[in-house]
């Protein structure tokens, strides 16, 4: 009966897995950078950890639909990765544009789990739909984190920025 | 005294006035091929009209600054659309892609309006950041909509995928 709705779910359940490698690439690469913003490192490198361990529970739901892991990277995932190893690095205001990619980031993981939860539970696989709603909600806290955060990052970009002989990039 | 602030809420007008005008071709794009989803269509077409006003307010601040408004589209805005032309025509589900990627693009516009706001005051020109308060409260209408409307979509897709001889994917 639902096997429109299992394919689906294993295609997304792939994208989704692709996403996460793509995201740990992404957000190593941005918090390794930052030198003078320690709480904000720390708080990607903290979600590095979890986007692991996220992948491995993606894993497990597609193996556990017959599926296979995807190798090669997603077009998207790709491209969102050219923007951030191009983008940033060269932008006087990496830290700025960087916590708006990575909350733009989070939000897209936040629709991608979200629809996941309702291609699980149409397909009857309530145990996946389960997976995914642990994962949104890590995914809901660090765009939470995020938002909450950027005022102030923000005021402390621009005044490293006005100041004389300090990095104010990253 | 606020030379630096004023350097830097300039460049980020004029950032703000590109990533607008990306948009507009973004979601031009993305709604004129959505034939099976009017709501959408209707709710994305409406604010590729907010998103031409908001780049001509935008444009208005720059020029207050005596900047000039920028011609080449920005290599960040430039990626997002390539995101968007090549991978969402090729994708078997552009609809909800198309939906995550939207969603995703309006939350990084809220933290760009969400720094011109902190960076106008900053360098004493409120009504630039009143300008951005009021573009600000659109983006938010717009990503709060299609959260609202997700899993109402993400339904419909699948009903759609799941039924013979209908096309699911716009």
């Amino acid at each position: 009966m639902s096997t429109d709705y299992e394919k689906r779910l294993l295609q997304w359940l792939q994208d989704a897995y692709a996403m996460e490698q793509e995201a740990e690439t992404m957000m190593k690469a941005f918090a390794g950078r930052l030198e003078n913003y320690p709480d904000l490192r720390q708080r990607v490198e903290r979600h590095v950890e979890e986007t692991r361990l996220q992948a491995d529970r993606i894993g497990g739901c597609i193996e556990r639909l017959g599926g296979s892991l995807p190798t090669a990277k997603s077009l998207f995932a790709s491209l969102m990765a050219q923007v951030h190893a191009t983008g940033n690095a060269m932008m006087s205001d990496e830290v700025v544009k960087g916590v708006g990619i990575s909350y733009a980031f989070e939000n897209m993981e936040v629709t991608s789990y979200r629809a996941l939860i309702v291609a699980a539970r149409e397909a009857g696989h309530g145990e996946i739909a389960t997976v995914c709603e642990n994962i949104l909600a890590e995914e809901q806290a660090m765009a939470d984190w995020l938002l909450e955060h950027h005022t102030g990052l923000v005021k402390r970009f621009l005044q490293r920025e006005a100041a004389e002989g300090v990095t104010a990039k990253r």
